[in-house]
């Protein structure tokens, strides 16, 4: 089968293995594919991950109890059996495998295999190019699930990228004083037209106000600007992960009394719903679609561009 | 009057003016102080403090509703008109000076000033040496107002100093399954006199278990020892300042979903009650006292021994 897989460098195959299903396992044929932050920090050699590459995706399951459906797909494959999975937190299984990312092909590939219990069905009604979303929605959400944002709160967004854009719809509807830090024009233009309130880095606030610093820059630089930015005993939410280590002043975590809390992939049900419901507007999102043999163009320019979708079969 | 005052380096003055409270400001006869991490790191450079040191004590009312009483105070001094104060956090008025810590001289000194607001009166048959340790207990049971600890909670202190022995016998009385781990065989053998558990680092448990680790060492090595330690969605509680920055990676906070919490100073009210009734026993902590003129001596013997204390004036 094609895929686009990565050893070291990431190359366009037509000649992959398909994979195949074993036990409740489920072969998906793909779709459309969406690259995220990522993907491309996993090609800088994060996780040294070596394999198919992608996590966003639908498909349509070609066995199972959703066979003949369109399907997206959780990217946290379980064990079920250890010490976290007994606690419900199936996401940070110590034995589990993620889509695309440890030890487990992904999707940006004509079929990938996925456990039955990661498949939710997408509502007929839905595009495809819209529930490809699902992921990085439910990873937006997953800010509240985690933290109970007042409709008073003050919030700040840094970054303007893919995921910021997503955190900041998700987090405008629920506190009405929400602020989009970023530096693209025409980036946070797309905020502005949704009514979300922007500001580019160069001109943004520099009192320490904010309740709520949700860091999704990708940057090195991000969180040190969260925490002079958030007020003390305020809460930076730190997103995005950053390949390699950072050198930072700590004493401030302990005088302010900030809370740092690490937020990852978040609950699909509801981003399902938010996505059905118009509740976040991904559309202007989508700036590329590459069909999947022009993969490592699609990587390039998702450095530079919003969000870039490998289209992969036909539905 | 005598003072120990920081100036670049620490000296004993005996010469050094007295000061004479304004307002609702009162002047408190110093009995006894003691010694503490934040002191020793405040002559490395910490804050770039200049003025008398000393923040922990026990003293006389000279003026005021409480004159003639014992007092301990709170170190936080705010000014009641910002908009931190108005949302009732006054240790983070952003006007605020700090005693013996930023712009406000401290009490290893015959006298120091203090508002009002912040002394609380010292029960009639609480010994002085018990009741100076009031400021870094409260400091320990703030974690319990930031964090909500079960009573089924894996509990990890790191680091058997001062506030380590502190926020473990506090912590230790909340959740049964409570650990020291620390570097000192005789400091970790007066907490296994309370009951409470220890162990050497070099034989500490390797699996990431906890669900909540206090960062007490104040060391740079604590905090990267802290997420080796913690479980996914567990909660790091950082108490010590470390003067500088700190090198690590930044990827497990998101990945793990860690929670970092900063936490300062805490409950006064709830730390004389705990003296009192003796759910923290603080005796075997003390293991000097000298005199204030041999105040340098005793910050050297701090960096060593657990509590040191100065005593300055009779009762």
């Amino acid at each position: 089968m094609r895929a686009l897989a990565l050893d070291g460098i990431v190359r366009f195959r037509a000649d992959y293995p398909k994979p195949s299903p074993s036990g409740t396992d489920v072969l998906v044929r793909v779709l459309t594919a969406g690259v995220c932050e990522t993907d491309l920090q996993l090609i800088k050699g994060y996780m040294g991950y070596r394999g198919v590459l992608g996590h966003e995706f639908v498909g349509v399951a070609e066995n199972g109890p959703l066979a003949g459906r369109r399907v997206v797909g959780e990217i946290n494959c379980a064990c079920g059996a250890c010490d976290l999975c007994a606690r419900e937190l199936p996401t940070h299984c110590v034995n589990r495998t993620v889509l695309g990312i440890a030890n487990h092909d992904g999707a940006f590939a004509d079929y990938l295999v996925v456990p039955q219990r990661n498949l939710h069905p997408v509502p007929d009604p839905m595009p495809t190019e819209i529930a490809v979303f699902t992921e990085p929605v439910a990873a937006a959400f997953q800010i509240l699930v985690q933290l109970n944002v007042a409709r008073t709160d003050r919030v700040i967004v840094l970054g303007d990228g893919r995921l910021g854009n997503l955190c900041a719809q998700v987090l405008a509807r629920v506190a009405a004083d929400t602020l989009v830090i970023g530096k693209h024009p025409e980036k946070l233009a797309l905020l502005q037209r949704l009514g979300i309130r922007t500001a580019l880095l160069a001109e943004a606030p520099t009192d320490r106000r904010a309740d709520v610093v949700v860091e999704c820059t990708g940057s090195e630089s991000g969180l040190p600007a969260a925490i002079s930015l958030v007020r003390p005993r305020g809460t930076i939410v730190l997103k995005t992960t950053v390949a390699g280590t950072q050198t930072m002043p700590w004493a401030s975590f302990v005088i302010d009394e900030i809370t740092l809390i690490g937020s990852r992939c978040g609950p699909f049900d509801r981003a399902l719903v938010a996505l059905e419901h118009g509740e976040v507007d991904v559309r202007p999102l989508i700036q590329e679609r590459l069909p999947l043999e022009r993969g490592v163009d699609a990587l390039n320019l998702a450095t530079q561009r919003l969000k870039v979708l490998l289209t992969v079969n036909e539905g």
